[in-house]
């Protein structure tokens, strides 16, 4: 990886550079990208982008629903929401007002291994940005009060995903592929969970894991690095002490105990929802890439197999799609699709076709340069905002502790050829499958979707 | 309106403009926005916008949902999917496959008084963009065997749209708000339409409706005009020719004749999704400025009254909101909860109690202030890719026939007051209530919302 280091020593990667250090991880044209390992363990990494008004904040915290035991079962993400309630300095109008009188944004979401709280302003509105969003992440105070409010408004978001059938069907599609694991279980947790978790197990979960070397602090716009440190360590101010490490992205081989299943939410729903697929690559495989271009191939747009087989040439599915997953020690590609309830049948065996073909004969060349296309094209139109900016370099320290410039993602896309796409597909689609569907039937022996091996 | 020719004469307005003339509508640092009114009466407008690597291109045509007869419902939504299919140059899976290599997009949306053909690439991509946007617009065949294919996936989209209860409450809201008036139809007609249109019929629609004069095409990004017209005539070849002029913006006063009631779609949801509004105002009303300010205060943020007395004091909804649409010749204000059945009641009074407070007392200066810079800020920050920028000027041109510099939109948010919000908030408010509910309820008499009048 080519680094040009130009303000400090130290390490390439951010969990191993030296506190108080300041590594500039690329400068070009389309500006400067910089990474600053703070007093107490916390990362700043920004990038200064010429040419636009705003700038996109957000504090990345290696915190997820795989980091919840199943009595607290839905901690991260309830957590998540109580955390823009009142702080030691702000009530939670006084918050919602302060970002909306700039009209910025200040959200958040969880994911399975990490959150995020981000804030999205005019380049002039950065301090309040900071201010806030250190704000929620150190100060909340997580009140009996503010707790009952919420866990209202998260059963309400529980009832909602289960009202949405694409929500639900992912979240029963992770059960089905990963049983018996944290990786399976939903985000949201389950009602009971949700209704039974207490201000004290909350509380604990928060002071114990929302640790400065557990999180990235990201910014991406018209701004410069300095300003950004001056503004992190005002909001900050005493936490940010000691010779402390970050703590190194989490990597390893998932341990799943049980098999992939077909699992089966009954819905009275006018469609029947499908997903299939199976356990793919983590996201440490080098040849994520390579899976990259398969996926693109296989389902990523209106000229992938998938699209063509059952949208155009069967009329089976307004949407359909592939799409890949991954986590520190495992992930998945699977497929979607939207289908007429008598016509489930038909749809799941010309996707298990379209899935056997590719593993048998790989991808044509004229696929492989398309889908490579594809990838290239969506990467850099995908950086065109502030968000996506700062997304990409906030997660991509706290789940690499690395950098990879846009350039040198673009040339690992580039030096992936049809062998490597025809090996992977042997490998991965001889894998077992899992499967989930919700839609109209009474017992999961009705579903007409077969999850034996596609490689048989 | 300050507009600074250069180029040419004639009109602000481009309806008006002279036929093979161009005007700089705007010039900046940020950028310059130019429009030409080409033989045939296409209008070109494109806006440069330095310092991205991107193009977003769009044909808007002045056709939707509202210009079908009854009998042909749903044929704007069809059409726009059949144009996707077997072009005089191409195949639909050619289309496609052009596209993915490129890694761009390419897709259409159709609303109830336009639809849009638009396409995202990378600036050396233009050329492309241009090419396929004007193909599909205006060389589709629309073959017997496309319309068959395409008929199964519009159903599809209309069964997946059964199952999103927020688009069912949408589309069972324009019903309840406009009863017996095409606006108040969804634009993707219904089973027994879509199932009954003929080929023919689409096809007179399409070719009689499908005009130069009804269409302006609308590019932004790292482009030049003079390089946008020439693949324009390139594209389009004879059927430019002529001087003709554009067919004026729609403009008039919607003549509605039944009044505002309480739909219900039953539907044995876990959460109650309600929307209940008003009749606002149309698009060219001068007072709209005035009515986004009332509607972000309103419920358009975290800090409005509605999210307070929703969701933050009572957790009685994940997602609580207002919001405005607004059309040619009406408009509307409407609120959207989801809550539990049992709480139903409780939330429907609790907003109407909001909406009679400030229809009786108006909005405290702090809240006008914060109304004001939440639209600032949302509107600086919303046109920051391509995308949003080429909307803004093509559906402007489009509707209003007119172009409105960033400047002079904030100039006239500032200009609006709170006795301004006062004066319009007691007019909207005491209107007619309509509402739509999609829940657990068998008749419409179960449903705990009153839909007299919030003013009495």
């Amino acid at each position: 990886m080519t680094v040009r280091s130009s303000t400090a020593a130290g390490s390439a990667r951010g969990f191993l550079q030296k506190p108080g250090t300041t590594r500039t991880l690329e400068r070009t044209d389309a500006g400067e990208v910089r990474r600053t390992l703070l007093p107490g363990g916390l990362r700043v990494v920004t990038e200064h982008v010429p040419g636009v008004r705003s700038a996109s904040v957000g504090m990345w915290v290696a915190v997820g629903s795989r980091d919840e035991q199943p009595n607290v079962a839905g901690a991260a993400h309830y957590l998540e929401h109580l955390l823009f309630k009142s702080t030691s300095r702000r009530t939670a109008q006084q918050i919602a007002e302060e970002i909306d009188a700039v009209g910025g944004e200040l959200n958040a979401f969880t994911a399975k291994e990490h959150t995020c709280y981000y804030a999205h302003v005019l380049d002039e509105d950065l301090p309040l940005a900071v201010d806030l969003v250190c704000d929620v992440v150190f100060e909340a105070l997580c009140t009996e009060k503010d707790m009952e409010t919420e866990r209202s408004v998260v059963l309400e978001e529980i009832a909602m995903r289960d009202d949405d059938p694409e929500d639900l069907l992912h979240d029963a599609f992770c059960s089905a592929l990963l049983p018996d694991h944290t990786l399976g279980r939903p985000v949201l947790g389950s009602e009971k969970s949700i209704t039974e978790l207490s201000r004290n197990a909350l509380y604990n979960f928060y002071k114990r894991r929302y640790t400065l070397p557990r999180m990235v602090f990201a910014v991406a716009g018209n701004v410069k690095h300095a300003d950004v440190l001056r503004l992190v360590r005002k909001a900050l101010k005493a936490r940010l002490v000691g010779d402390v490490a970050p703590i190194a992205p989490r990597k390893g081989r998932a341990r799943i105990p049980s098999a992939p299943r077909l699992v089966l939410h009954t819905e009275d729903t006018e469609q029947t929802h499908l997903m299939l697929g199976v356990r793919a690559l983590d996201r440490h495989d080098d040849r994520r890439f390579t899976l990259g271009v398969l996926n693109a191939a296989l389902g990523g747009g209106m000229s992938s197999r998938l699209f063509q087989e059952v949208r155009e040439k069967r009329g089976l599915a307004y949407q359909v799609y592939s799409s890949v997953a991954s986590y520190s020690d495992t992930g998945h590609l699977s497929v979607y699709a939207g289908v007429q309830p008598d016509r489930l049948g038909e749809t799941a065996s010309v996707i298990r076709d379209v899935l056997a073909h590719v593993a048998r004969e790989g991808l044509s060349d004229a696929e492989v340069a398309r889908g490579k296309g594809q990838l290239r094209g969506g990467l850099v139109l995908g950086l065109e905002d502030t968000s996506s900016r700062m997304s990409r370099i906030g997660k991509g320290e706290l789940t690499y502790g690395d950098y990879l410039t846009v350039g040198q993602t673009l040339g690992r896309i580039d030096a992936v050829t049809g062998e490597d796409i025809a090996l992977l597909a042997k490998e991965l689609l001889s894998r077992p499958i899992a499967a989930a569907v919700v839609g109209p039937y009474d017992h999961v022996d009705d579903v007409p979707v077969e999850v034996h091996e596609v490689m048989g």
